[in-house]
């Protein structure tokens, strides 16, 4: 039974068969899964400033966002990536996937680091979102995440994914 | 408006004001606050195997919970590592934060390091979890995560955030 039915979230009531054999009454929210994209260039990456009414406060992410449905994540990546902060990327490479909250939602997040990047003549901004573009030093981004400045999960999951594939031999 | 208003988790149906002037109906994701507890012994450390109902299947992750109302997440910690592992821990490191989703909801995580752990005698499983208790090498656990193993979040963020305290001086 869904309590609620929305475009972009889902929440469903719905007995769950466990593998122990027992039952349990289960709430799960389902959202459109999503992406996050690391804007690298120069030694520099691309952070967003955002405001999230959830929170009530601007916090500092990557460009994210969720899949249309049937969209291949990695369109939404350059999607999303444009739309956020008016970059196309000449390439977007997989960094695998989180499970954002898996004790209550389905959300998976796909994970990209995007780089050559150049300004898209496509770019208009969401009039729902409130989003300012910041451009920070790689090492500055570690120590920000360091001292608690950065506590969004996929931004801190993303961030240590691309330092460590970038200091490893491909 | 609240959609759903349960123990652990509400849905809250509101209209909310940006700082742009402009209004928008959001979603709103209410579960109580949570930890997450990395236990750490001899270079090892203690993750569990876990069953989640949301993505129909078993994953790696630390020990983690829900607070119980008005309860500090410090306590929580304790409480939490002992029911998930049978582990008592002599000190908790506080590890910071994450906003696990913070598009659609309020979720906090408190990340903190266990140490001094050693068998508590008020361990009793949860009926209603399904955990296996696992160890691993730290370095081993790095490559889980590398690797795509490891997927949940809280465990990557909790991890890292480790790593890095353990590798500078206090």
């Amino acid at each position: 039974m869904y309590l609620y039915n929305g475009n972009r979230l889902k929440i469903e009531k719905k007995t769950v068969n466990l593998p122990n054999g027992r039952e349990m009454e289960g709430i799960i929210v389902h959202p459109n899964n999503a992406v996050a994209v690391l804007p690298i260039q120069d030694g520099y990456c691309y952070l967003i400033r955002q405001y999230r009414f959830a929170i009530e406060s601007y916090i500092f992410e990557v460009p994210a966002g969720a899949c249309e449905p049937g969209e291949d994540p990695l369109n939404t990546a350059h999607r999303e990536l444009i739309e956020e902060t008016g970059l196309a990327a000449g390439r977007i490479i997989p960094c695998g996937y989180i499970y954002t909250t898996p004790g209550y939602t389905t959300e998976k997040i796909w994970l990209y680091t995007a780089l050559d990047l150049s300004p898209s003549s496509a770019y208009q901004m969401d009039t729902d979102e409130i989003i300012e573009l910041h451009r920070f030093f790689i090492p500055d981004v570690q120590k920000m995440i360091d001292s608690g400045m950065i506590m969004d999960a996929k931004t801190i999951c993303l961030f240590h994914q691309y330092m460590r594939k970038n200091h490893e031999p491909e």
